[in-house]
């Protein structure tokens, strides 16, 4: 994409309504405009990692064996008062009326609306275990809505939901969810730890939130140090038992900041840490609170019917885009993991109207192109500091910079944006460096 | 994916509320599932359409140099006021409330959103033209939802928008829109056709709908017969000047039912086609209706303000799943075209529990996954006039149907779905049908 052509509005100013690092970095590079509060519009280049964040946790969704489905945003109050939730929930809740005068809501979640598609498709445990997810917009009419995309009031979710015929079973669900939230992260380029959490207006019995640890992180969290240098490893067979891998990102403390343990953590000595912490995931065991009342059974091996046992498992995809932002930039801007970046490599003409530099890079633009990476070409007529502010801030991985003095003598320069190295090598060199 | 792990519920019983064949099939075929009037959750099968469609949609405006970003579904009512709108719209408008009594809605369309961005952002004319569209949830609340997706009140929408300099560059970009718009519907395989329309609540000077032909469309619609043959034939080149094959498809009689003109009609004589068709489309110039009144101006070439000239530009993405349904089925379901369809190839195993049978389709399956085939496996056991009456309402291009006789013969059967042609030969041989 040639930047003369692509609508990413960034800021020379600082937003002084941003009080975040994530908000602020996402309104100056253009990514992320307020719509009104809480509620923004992602301009090309933030819908671009969106999209990266949502096709990753779809990937990871898929690998574990569930499957996508896509509830509506809007629901009826009857089911919400079917479940007793609908009196519950409290002003976070938008509810809406329509021309009719029915009473519907903005789904803030999805528990009763997937367990109403269950309840009249499955009839038999053969069918088990179900798992299903979407990714939708939800809202939340927060009090006080802030940070940008990290607390806004309408956020795109990834919410899945299992279905199984015992406890056991649902536990195996359970697990699966675990580790591949792990997985995500990973992928993600962020350090997640679970935390045993209440399970507060979803209900339940047994729940982790998965928090990723960031400087600038909304609370604080205290973990073993451990934590900070475990990886799940290998790939994982999601047939196999996880309890082993469950076990062992459970074991040692680790908690948010309202479950803080005194005694547990002078206990750690040198081996505690205490940082800032996002929660980035919330995952639910909740038995029966559904199906029992929305009547979801099927019939067991014996012919008898059995309520199933469910389960929920939310990411925060929009919130993740703050959230990466959040564990991975410095003071001139973003640095994206690859995983996620909106482009590869930045390509700066810095003498743009030169026909040298101007050959030079509408040629590597095409190399590039034709190799299939994903490339922002500055051909801007602008100051060569001006392109370089606006390349750090936009934080792709590489800048590969064209100039007059190099082109004579047969160089480029490379930067790393997350190092800041700077190397003068031939093109071919640089070409092969960004295609390996 | 094996039919036995597919969240796919099937109904033997056709739905008695569904009066469209669309409607009727995308519920049987276990697509869809209504959550409350007119508004529908997608389960698999029919979530896999939904994004194929999309694909193809964004694909196509991508081509034409059209970049996606992503709106939010609740608005601000004072945006809407500010147009003029908010009071015009009338009780189509879904009005919301939120826990600040601030007056919101959720977005029927998206002209004022898009124009405050833009206004927000662009100030020159030498960033002009800019071409932004996205596809996100609708909501109209109409007096009466029914057809199913067709006419629903929450609905996926790929709206787009132009701002140009002066009319004729505004004129360009229309074109543009028109001529990818018959390239979509091209590559969906319908036959759509574009009509001059009245522009509604949007506004405007010049406004086409595109409908396509389908026997159980919801309106009549008259056209020279020559539309039905027509194709916009090789690669278009977007900054050409695309007038030529914008006067070729509007040169001759084409009318929706409230246009018809019974003296045109006459004059054709034998060239006259009367047909029943569905609206997939609807494109508008409306010059500088919303630019003035939300302040979009650039500074032009002299350095005096000048208000933007503006298009807007819609596919119903949700309604196209149902209109390619009912331009293409029999009796026995949907035929997808091969663009869209949710698998390229349903394996039948005819005696699940067979030993030879279960290898064979094991061995078939795999084969096919690995060479990048998206196949749906029958591993059910049940019999098989269950598994050909399911695979025929599904609809998947191909069937490839595994019975312990043909084994012994070594011979495989393969069905086109759309002709019926049912041919036994070779496995090799039918595997290199299907991967052609």
């Amino acid at each position: 994409m040639r930047l003369t052509r692509y609508f990413m509005p960034t800021l020379k100013e600082t937003p002084s309504e941003a009080q975040v690092v994530s908000h602020r970095l996402m309104l100056r590079a253009g990514m992320i405009r307020q719509a009104s509060a809480g509620i923004y519009s992602w301009l090309p280049l933030g819908f671009k990692v969106l999209e990266n964040i949502d096709r990753i946790v779809r990937e990871e969704q898929d690998a574990m064996g569930c499957q996508q489905v896509l509830m509506p945003t809007i629901q009826s109050a009857d089911l919400w008062r079917a479940s007793g939730r609908y009196d519950d929930y409290g002003p976070e809740m938008l509810r809406i009326t329509d021309r009719h005068d029915r009473d519907m809501l903005y789904g803030p979640t999805n528990e009763e609306q997937i367990t109403e598609i269950f309840a009249g498709s499955v009839k038999s445990y053969r069918d088990l275990p179900q798992l299903l997810y979407h990714i939708q917009w939800k809202f939340r009419d927060e009090v006080r809505p802030r940070f940008g995309v990290m607390r806004g009031r309408e956020f795109l979710m990834k919410d899945a939901y299992s279905f199984d015929i015992s406890k056991d079973e649902a536990r195996r669900s359970y697990n699966k969810f675990f580790v591949s939230y792990l997985r995500t992260y990973e992928r993600l380029g962020l350090k997640a730890i679970p935390m045993a959490a209440d399970t507060g207006p979803i209900g339940g019995d047994m729940s982790h939130e998965f928090l990723i640890v960031a400087d600038t992180g909304e609370s604080e969290i205290a973990c073993h140090k451990d934590f900070l240098g475990m990886n799940l490893g290998a790939d994982i067979d999601y047939d196999d038992n996880l309890q082993p891998i469950v076990d062992n990102f459970t074991a040692k403390y680790a908690a948010t900041d309202d479950k803080r343990d005194e005694a547990a953590e002078a206990a750690l000595g040198d081996d505690l840490v205490v940082a800032r912490g996002i929660e980035v995931g919330h995952i639910f065991n909740f038995g029966t609170k559904y199906s029992e009342p929305l009547g979801a059974k099927v019939s067991g091996p014996d012919g008898e019917e059995v309520l199933v046992e469910m389960g929920s498992y939310g990411i925060g995809v929009s919130r993740l885009v703050a959230a990466v932002i959040e564990a991975s930039h410095d003071d001139n801007g973003i640095i994206w993991p690859e995983s996620v970046a909106p482009f590869h490599v930045g390509l700066i003409n810095l003498k743009a109207g030169d026909a040298d530099c101007d050959k030079a890079c509408d040629d590597i633009y095409k190399t590039l192109k034709d190799q299939g990476i994903d490339v922002l070409y500055d051909d801007r007529e602008t100051r060569a500091g001006a392109k370089f502010a606006d390349m750090d801030l936009i934080g792709l991985p590489w800048q590969l910079i064209i100039g007059p003095r190099g082109l004579k003598n047969g160089v480029v320069e490379l930067k790393n944006r997350k190092g800041g190295e700077r190397e003068e090598l031939s093109l071919e060199a640089a070409l092969s460096r960004l295609t390996a």
